[in-house]
């Protein structure tokens, strides 16, 4: 797996751990909450919890010690997992709304609705499929640097056909 | 599913689906190329090409007519997904590089680095989850509600405490 993001999602798991981790930005830590808020089998939310936990999106801790119970919170690995969850709540309310918004993203302060883009840390400047391309680092596979060399090839002569047309 | 981030991932469909995507923002378009990148069973690539066109982020175009032959393009829908893959390739990037970078995001024209961070369109302001909240919209069901007034309360109460102890 040379491609970081298929390394993050095999990271995560699979389907329930994203639902996992969106009730664990909502404030949920518990094994009952998650089971409540998912409606999932206990022991699928038991694998899925020891996979985010020995993957370091979450980590176990004691709150209480007699009986010992345990709870669930994110780590700063898991919680940067959070634009990833933005970015698919955006795009679900976008394009999946037929009835309208459930739910959205508001500004925690002024409670002003937030629309979240991603753009360049130290430019601003919003980063689409129209303005990107790959770039091989140093560890990349002969298999990265040849689909990296294509796609550049690619644009160079799409960018090409632009200018030839006037576009 | 009242959930719009859940809603998404149940409209991609699963785990192989989100990097069928990545081989289409790559170029990809043909059925040989899917199955030559992914290493894919042949009946499961089917399958989520189906879903996938079913379900509005690909089209199926008929690119010659004897013998008839067809590819598989992006969208716009699946175009819009492109923040969630780049979000995730910047998180695999983050955590996931122990030997190194093996690709990232450049920008097209000049070739520089990029680092994806998520925005406010409107006032450019960074979204973590430190700063939003969840503002139920029109259509969100009592479940949804509930969840949003704890969240609230709890962001309500954790902001109390911070002004109480000075921070």
């Amino acid at each position: 797996m040379n491609c970081p993001a298929a390394r993050a999602l095999e990271r995560v798991g699979e389907w329930w751990s994203i639902l996992i981790l969106r009730d664990a930005f909502h404030g949920l830590s518990r094994f009952d909450e998650f089971q409540a808020s998912l409606g999932i089998a206990t022991n699928i939310l038991t694998r899925r919890l020891k996979h985010l936990t020995e993957n370091g999106l979450l980590e176990r801790c004691r709150y209480n010690e007699r009986p010992p119970r345990y709870e669930y919170r994110l780590t700063p690995q898991g919680r940067d997992f959070f634009p990833v969850l933005a970015a698919l709540l955006a795009w679900g309310n976008r394009h999946l709304t037929p009835d309208g918004i459930s739910v959205q993203l508001a500004d925690r302060e002024s409670g002003r609705l937030l629309e979240p883009i991603l753009v360049d840390r130290n430019t601003g400047k919003p980063i689409t499929p129209d303005n990107v391309t790959l770039q091989p680092g140093p560890t990349a596979s002969a298999k990265v640097r040849a689909r990296a060399a294509r796609i550049r090839e690619r644009h160079a002569s799409a960018s090409f056909q632009d200018k030839e047309s006037g576009t």
